[in-house]
C-alpha cells in the first residue's frame, strides 16, 4: 500500500443505509411489513440481535432459535443484510442470580445491581465463559447463513461507567497483570515511586485497586489501572472476536463506540476489529457538553459542527483498515439527555452526508420504530410507536435518492494528521492539575480551529504512520515515547505541540530533566514551572487573545515566536517544530495554527462556526450546521454543484468536484 | 347529598384553634399554667403525644401511664380537648436494638440508623406487629377518654425520603405485592415491556426492587415500586386507624400531612381518616422551592402567596368528609429550612384566616414553647424559650377575638376542578424527559394561573365526582382511565388539559395508536413527537408569551386555535375541550387559562401576585401577602367589610359577604 | 512573667529558616550536595523524617537505620540541624494488612483504604500501640542526637477529613468516653435532651456515634463526637510527645497544624507542644475560600492579606510557649487546588518576613526539591525537579541576606485579643441555622476589620489571661462560661461581643432566660428571635451598611447605639460591653470595629486592602499584597527604613523602628 494512500471503505460504492431493529419486541405478524418499509425507504442493512439474550437462551441451557430464524428469514426474503449482535451487554437475570460474581462492582466494592444494562464485570471469569458460550452458540448458529454479513460485539462498551469495576475478580487480574508488567515488586515501587508517603509493596498480593482510599492514590497506581481496565474491555472483544472469525468466514467483526467516550483504548480494541463503529447523537453530546450557554441555544437542535466529524476522523483511525461504520445515528429527539429538543429538519440527512464525506460505509439509524415500552420508551426511532413516518423518514430516503448522484475517487489521506492517545486522556484526567484543564475539551478545541480553517484532518494514534502529512498536530501528550520524538524531529512535516507535551515518564513520573530531552536539540526549551488559571483570569498575549487555564513558563535557547504582553514566552518555534506554552483563548488559537498551517504550504479558508467542509475522493462536501442560509461562495471555491444549492439553506448540504 | 353541595366541617362553627405540646418536655409543675395560657389566648384543642413513646414505654413492655393521665387530666380541666398523637414516628432505643430489622435500608440496602426520627420500615412486619401493640395500648388507656376528641396517626409520613425502603423485608413483600397485581410472571413481563435490554423474569421470587442498577431501571418496574411503597404507607396507616376506630368511637382518625410532598397517595390514605391534617411551613417552603430570587425576596417573610391555599385545596379533597386540619401552622422562624426569617407581623393571623377561608375546622400552631434542646430547639414557638408570648401570640389572640365577626354559610363547592394525581406525579418524575419538566411546579404554575383570576378551585382525584364543576383543569395527567375520558369528554363544563395528558398506559407504555384515543373523536388530535427545551430557549407565540421546557408536535383534524409564531399549533381546541401541546410561560399560561374560563361563563378578575382572595359560604376574604398595602377595591367588588380595611395593610385580611 | 509581656521565640535572635527534606526519594549521592546547597542558601534547619516508616522498618519488626544515619549524618556535617518527624501519619502498607482494624472508617461504617496517607483511626488500639513502637523505636535511636533539635508528631492532623471515624474501636471508645463525662445515662439524657423525640438511652452501651440516620443526629449528641474525636487526637498526640520527652531531653516537640481548619481542638492539642507549627499554602487557601471571584481574582498570585496573619496570631496562641513555627511554606505552584498559579515574584520572601513579624522562630519551605512521583509532583520545591534553582530560590536567600539589618526587642502583646473557640466552631457548624453563616469565615471578617485598621491581634482561647489588653473581641462564642463573662463584665478593655454570644450552655442547650443572664446586668439585653436571610437580602442600617445573612431581635433595657433603618437595634453598648446583633455588611463591621477601638484609645489607620502592617519588638513592618506598588507614606507614619522603599513595590516588604 503506498504510503499517503490508504483504501477508506466504500471507495466507488455508494453510502450503504441500516437500521437497528428489535423483532422480539414487536409482534411477529409485522415483521415482513417492516422490513418491505425498510427496503423501501432505501435500507439495505438491519442490526439485529444485541440485547436478546433472555429470548435467545430463555433458560438455562435451552436455545429458543426458531424466532431469530425466523426474523432473519423475514429481513432476508426483503433484500436486506444482517448485522448480528452478540447480547452480552445484558446477561439475563437468571444468569446473574446463578452467578453473582458477574455483576461489576463500586469503588467501594458493593456489587451494581441487575435491572438495566452492562450490569457485568469484565473481569470475572464466570462472565467470560459465559459470553463465551452464547457467542459460540449464536455464531454456530448463523455465522455463515448468507444474509449476515457483519458482527457487532457487544454494545457500547464502558456505557454507564462500565470500564471500571472494583470487585474481586478484578482486584486478583490487576495483581496478575502487574505480576506481568513489572515481574518484580521493586520494579513496581520504583515506576510508582511509592517511596512517598511509606506507599511501598512487599509483593504484588499487597496491591489494591486505587479506591476508596482516604485521599488521592498514587497517580501511577491509577493509570495502571486505567491500562489494566482498558485491557480488560480489550481482551474481553478479542474473545469474542476470535470466536467469530473462527465461525463466520469472511464476515466483519465490529463494535459500537460511543461519543465522548475515553474509558478505554480504542485503538487497542480497533486492532481486533474490522471496521470501527460509533453511535452518533448529535444533540445530546451538545446538552451534556462543555459549551457555553449561547453555543448551546445556537446548535440547540443541530449539534456542535464539529461534533460528528471529530468522532469520524477519530473512529476511523482506530481500526487499522480504517473503516468507518455509524452503526447508531440519532434520528429524533431522544431520552437521556438533560434536554432532548429535536433536530432541525435536515440535519438526519446532513449527518448521514457528513458521515459518508468523512470515510463511512454505512450509516445505520438507530431505531426503526420507538419503544412504546422500556427505558428508551422516549428515544425517537424513523417511525413513530404508532408505525407512521416519523420526521426523519423522508430525510432517509433522500439520501438514498441522492447518493448515487456523489461519485467519488479512492480516498487520499487527510493532509493534517492529529494525534490523539487515550492513554494521554487518562494521565490528563488523573491529574488535570487544574479545574479547567478538561482533556478532550483541549484536543477538540484544537480540531475546532483546524476544522474553522477548511482542513481535511485525520486523527491518529501517535504510534501510527505519520509519513506524507504536511501538518502534524499534537494538542497534548504528556507521554512521548522516543521513537515519536524521533519521528518528529525528522518529519518534513511541520509540527505544532501542545502545552504538556512530553511532560511525563511513561511510568507517570516527571522527566528529571523537564521536557526538552524528548525532542534534545529539535527543540531547545525546556518547561520550568506551570500554573493552572481560574475562570476569567487571562494573561494578554501581544497583538491579540490571550492565554486561559494553563500557562507555561519556558526556558529556551531559543528566542520564543510569540509573547505575552509581559514578555514571556507562549508560542516557541524552531525549525519545524512549534510548542505553545498554554492554553490559547479560541481566537489566539486559531492565529497559532493558521501561522502553522501556512507554513506548511496548506490552503486556508476562514470559516464561519457553522459552515463545514470535507473532500472525499475528489468532491468536496458543505454542511450548513446554522439554522440560517449561508452564501457558501463568500467562503469557498464553489464548483459545479452535483448535491445542495447556494446559498446553503439550514442544514443544507452541497458537494461538487474538486 | 345534592350534587354540587358538600359538607365542609364547621359550617356556620367558628374557627377552632388549637397546638401542638409537649408535657414530657417540661417540669409537670408548670403544666397547669401553660394549659391555662393556652385556653386565655383562645386555644381550645391541644395535639400531644406523638413523639413519647420513650416516656409511655421506657423499657419492653412497662408502661408509664401516669405522667400522660396527669397530662391529660390537667389540659382537660383547663378545658381544652385532646388530639392524641400515636408515638409510632419514633421507636425507642430499646425497640431498634431488639429489632434491628425495624430500621429502613436505603437504595444500597444499608440500614439507616437510630438517632433522629422516622428510623423505621413501613414493610417490616415487626415493626407493624410493635406499632399494633403501642396503638393498642393507648387506645386501650384513653380510646374513651372524653376529652380526647382526635387522634393523629404517627407524624408526616414520608418525611426525611422515608416512604421507600429498600430492606429485605420490603423486597419480599414488593414481590407478593407484584404476584397479587399480576399473578403470572408474564403478566409483568408483558406489561413492563422486560424484553428491552433482556430484562425479562421467570418469577416473581427474581424481581428486586428497582435500585443500585447500572443506569435507570425500567421505568414500570420504577412505577410499580412506587405504587407499593405508597401502599405500604397506606396499609400501615389503615391498621391504626383500625384500632383507633375500635377501640375510641366517634373520635376522628387524622393524619398530617406536609407540603409539597407527593411521596405516598394522599387520596389512598385520606380514604383511612375522618379529616385530613396538614403541616403549614409557607417561609420554610418558599426557600427551599423553585422560585426565582426576586421572588423570593419579594416573600421572604410572607411565603408564595398562593403555596398555603394550594395545599388547603389539595388535602380538602384528600378524605371523603372533605374535613380539613392545619395540624402544624408556623408561628415564626424555623429550624430546617436553608434560611429562616421571621414572617412578617400579621402573617400568623393572615395564614390562620386564610386556612378557614379554605374549609379548615381547626389551625393548630406548632408549637407551645420552642424547645430548648434537640434538634428543633431553633424552631420559633407561641412562646420564647423563657415562657414569654412570642410575636405570634398576639396574632392568635387577634384571631380568637375577631373569629365570631365572620359567620359562613355551609360551603358550596368551588366552580373549578383541578386534576390531581400522586401517581401521575410519580410517572412524571420518573420520566421527566428534560430537566426542566417539575411535575408538582407544572400542577402549581396552573393552579396559580387560576388563582390570580379570583377563582376558588377544587383539587380534586380524577376519581372524584366531577358533575357541577363549570371548569376542570387537568395540568398533566399522562395516565387518563376511558372513564375519566368519557367523563371529559362528555361533561359540560370546559375542559382544559396540559401537555401529556393521555401519554401513556397505566404501565407506563407509549398508547401505541399514541394521545388520541383517550378522548376519541372528542379530541381529534395526536402528539407525535415531544421536545424538552434548556434554559434560555423560548420558542415565540402569535401575539404574546412562548413556550419553554416542553414543546409538543400534534396532528390534528382540526386547526389549532393558538399558534406558534412559526405556525405550528400550541392550543388545541374542540368542542369545549381543549389542549396546550407545551409548558407556556406564565403570562401566556394566564392568557390560555383567562380564554377558558370565560368561556365557562365564570367571572374573571385581574389580581396583583400579592393579593389573593377566597370565599367561604357566602363571604369573600382578601389576603394582602405584599409587604406594603394593596388598594383593595381597585382590585375586586369590595362589599362591607366584616373584617379588615381598604387598602388592606400588608400581611392584612379583609372579609365581606358576597 | 509580668502581665502584658510574654516571650515570643527568638526575641532577639534573627529569623531562622529551614526546608523538608526526604532523602528516602533521592538517591544518597546526592544528598550530600543538596546539604551544602542548603546552608550556602541560608537555610539551618531540616525537617526530615514524616513519612518514611516503610523505609525505617521495612518488614515488621526489622528496622534499617542506615540510610536515616547517614542522611543525618550528611546533615550535620553541612551544618543543618534536624526536626525529626515521626511517621505516623502514613502506616505502612504490611501493618495495615496484618492490622486491619487500624484503618479508620467513614459514616456508613466502611473502613478507608490504604493507598494515600492518614489511613488509621485514632481511637484504635492496635495502632496507638503500634505508633508507640514506631515513635519509641526512633526515639531510643536519635532522641539524644546532637542536631536533633526538635520533633514533629505525625503529620497534618485531621487531614482528609480524618478526625472523625465511625469504626468499632471508636464506637467503644465514645461510649466509654460519654460514661466517664456523665457517669450516669439520666445525666446525658438530660444533657442531650434526649426526650425529644423518643430518643432516651437506657445505658451508654446503646448509644452509637451520630451517623447515618434518617435525618440530623440530636445537637449535643453532635457535640460530644466532635469533643470526643478531637480529644482522641489530643491524647494520640500525647502519647508520643510523652514518649519523646522521656526519651530525647531538652528537644521540641512540634505538630504541624493546617490552614483554616478546626476539626480539632488545636489549643488542647497546644498544650502538650513546646511549639506551635503550621503549614501556610496562602494560594491554595484563596483558591477554595470563600472570597468572590473579584477578590480571588485580585490576590491570584498573592493569597488573601490577611490569610497567613491570622494563623499565625492564632496558632502563636496555640500553646503555652507561643513559640510559633512555620513547618511548611509554599515556594511555588501546589499541586492540591483547584487551581494552582505561581506566586507573584517577591510573595515567597514576604510571606517569611510576615511569619518573622508574627513571631515566627522558623520558617521552614516545603519542599527542598519537587518529587518526580507520588501525589505531590506537581508541587513545586526550592529546587525544581531537574536540580536547578526555582524561582524561590534567589528570595529565600534574599530574606538571609537581609535578616541580620533588623533586630527586634522581646515583644509585647497585642492591644487587641480575637477570642477564638474551637468548640464554638463546633457549635455553629452543626447549627449553622442558615446557609449564610459559615463560622470561620464569621471570625475570619472581624479579624480583617482590625487588621484594615492597623492593629495587632493576638488571637487567644477564652481561656487566656486577658488582663491587659485593650479591647476584646468575640466575633461569635455560642457557650460563655460563668468564669469569663464575669472577666469580661469587670475587664477595664472595651469589649466587642458578636452575634450569637452566649447563646448556647455548654450542653447545647438554650439557657432557658436567654442571653442575658450571662452577663447579667453588665449588659441588660436579651435576644429574643433571630433570622437567618439569604443572599441578596441585606437590611439597611442608619447612616450606612447594612445587616446581611443573620439578624437578632433584641429587647433591652437600655437603648440601642446603632439602629436599622426600620427602628430596630444592632449595637446595643452598655459601659464598656458592647453587642452587635446580627451579621454586618463588611463595611458597617469596619464602622463598627472602629468605633469600639477608638473607645479604646488605640490609633487607628484606614489602610487599602492589600496594605498589612504588623509590629514586633519594637520594628513596625509594612507588606504589600497587591500586584501594583503602594505609597506607604499615605497610609501610615513611616520611620527610616530597615528594609523596603517607598512606594512598596507589589509583593514588598519594609520595616522601621517605632
Amino acid at each position: 500500500m503506498a504510503a499517503g494512500v490508504k483504501t477508506v471503505e466504500g471507495g466507488l460504492a455508494p453510502l450503504r443505509l441500516g437500521v437497528c431493529y428489535y423483532p422480539e419486541q414487536w409482534p411477529e405478524a409485522g415483521w415482513a411489513g417492516d422490513a418491505r418499509r425498510m427496503r423501501a425507504m432505501g435500507l439495505s442493512v438491519v442490526r439485529i440481535g444485541e440485547f436478546a439474550w433472555s429470548r435467545i437462551e430463555p433458560e438455562p441451557g435451552r436455545f429458543d432459535w426458531g424466532w431469530l430464524d425466523r426474523a432473519i428469514a423475514t429481513l432476508t426474503a426483503a433484500g436486506l443484510q444482517v448485522i448480528l449482535g452478540t447480547p452480552t451487554a445484558t446477561p439475563p437475570k437468571w444468569l446473574v442470580d446463578a452467578h453473582p460474581d458477574i455483576l461489576p462492582c463500586d469503588a467501594q466494592g458493593q456489587p451494581r445491581r441487575f435491572g438495566s444494562r452492562r450490569h457485568y464485570c469484565f473481569s470475572s471469569d464466570t462472565y467470560r465463559r459465559e459470553s463465551d458460550r452464547i457467542v459460540t452458540a449464536l455464531v454456530a448458529r448463523y455465522g455463515e447463513h448468507p444474509a449476515v454479513i457483519a458482527w457487532q460485539t457487544d454494545n457500547e462498551y464502558g456505557c454507564h461507567d462500565t470500564v471500571e469495576s472494583f470487585s474481586p475478580a478484578a482486584t486478583v487480574a490487576f495483581r496478575a497483570w502487574l505480576e506481568r508488567r513489572y515481574r518484580d515488586i521493586d520494579a513496581l515501587n520504583t515506576a510508582w515511586g511509592t517511596v512517598f508517603w511509606s506507599g511501598e509493596y512487599r509483593g504484588f498480593a499487597a496491591v489494591d485497586p486505587p479506591a476508596a482510599t482516604v485521599t488521592e492514590a498514587n497517580p501511577a497506581h491509577r493509570l495502571d489501572w486505567r491500562r489494566f481496565s482498558s485491557d480488560q474491555v480489550v481482551a474481553f472483544n478479542a474473545r469474542a472476536a476470535a470466536i467469530i472469525r473462527a465461525g463466520s468466514p469472511g464476515r466483519d467483526v465490529a463494535h459500537n463506540f460511543m461519543g465522548f467516550f475515553t474509558g478505554f483504548d480504542h485503538h487497542a480494541v480497533g486492532r481486533d476489529l474490522d471496521a470501527a463503529g460509533w453511535d452518533s447523537y448529535p444533540l445530546g453530546f451538545l446538552d451534556g457538553g462543555w459549551d457555553d450557554a449561547a453555543t448551546k441555544r445556537r446548535f440547540l437542535r443541530q449539534g456542535h459542527p464539529d461534533f460528528a466529524a471529530f468522532h469520524h476522523d477519530l473512529y476511523r483511525g482506530c481500526t487499522p483498515s480504517q473503516r468507518l461504520w455509524v452503526l447508531e445515528q440519532q434520528p429524533g429527539p431522544v431520552n437521556w439527555a438533560a434536554h432532548n429538543p429535536a433536530p432541525l429538519p435536515g440535519m438526519v440527512r446532513l449527518w448521514t452526508w457528513e458521515a459518508w464525506a468523512h470515510g463511512a460505509g454505512l450509516v445505520s439509524y438507530f431505531r426503526w420504530r420507538q419503544a412504546p415500552f422500556g427505558q428508551e420508551q422516549m428515544h425517537a426511532g424513523l417511525l413513530r410507536p404508532d408505525s407512521e413516518d416519523g420526521p426523519a423518514a423522508a430525510e432517509v430516503r433522500a439520501v438514498a435518492a441522492e447518493r448515487a448522484a456523489v461519485q467519488v475517487e479512492p480516498a487520499v489521506r487527510a493532509p493534517v494528521a492529529l494525534l490523539f492517545s487515550y492513554e494521554a486522556q487518562w494521565v490528563l484526567d488523573i491529574q488535570p492539575q487544574g479545574r479547567g484543564w478538561r482533556a478532550l475539551e483541549q484536543v477538540f478545541g484544537w480540531y475546532t480551529a483546524l476544522r474553522g480553517l477548511g482542513l481535511d484532518v485525520d486523527i491518529v494514534s501517535p504510534d501510527a504512520d505519520l509519513l506524507g502529512y504536511r501538518l502534524i498536530v499534537a494538542p497534548s501528550l504528556p507521554v512521548v515515547s522516543e521513537a515519536l520524538a524521533a519521528t518528529l524531529a525528522a518529519s518534513e512535516a511541520v509540527v505544532l505541540l501542545g502545552p504538556r507535551t512530553a511532560s511525563r515518564t511513561a511510568d507517570f513520573q516527571l522527566p528529571l530533566g523537564l521536557p526538552r530531552p524528548a525532542f534534545g536539540d529539535a527543540l531547545p526549551i525546556r518547561v520550568t514551572r506551570v500554573e493552572s488559571l481560574p475562570r476569567g483570569v487571562v494573561e494578554p498575549v501581544e497583538g491579540s487573545g490571550g492565554v486561559e487555564r494553563w500557562l507555561e513558563q519556558v526556558e529556551g535557547e531559543i528566542e520564543p515566536s510569540l509573547r505575552l504582553e509581559n514578555g514571556a514566552g507562549l508560542v516557541w518555534r524552531h525549525r519545524r517544530l512549534r510548542y505553545v506554552a498554554g492554553w490559547p483563548t479560541p481566537d489566539l488559537l486559531v492565529r497559532i495554527v493558521r501561522e502553522a498551517v501556512e507554513e506548511a504550504g496548506l490552503a486556508v479558508l476562514s470559516l464561519p462556526p457553522g459552515l463545514r467542509l470535507r473532500s472525499r475522493g475528489g468532491v468536496r462536501f458543505a454542511f450548513n450546521y446554522e439554522a440560517t442560509p449561508i452564501a457558501l461562495s463568500a467562503h469557498a471555491d464553489v464548483g459545479e454543484l452535483l448535491l445542495g444549492s447556494d446559498p446553503l439553506p439550514a442544514g443544507g448540504v452541497a458537494a461538487w468536484r474538486t
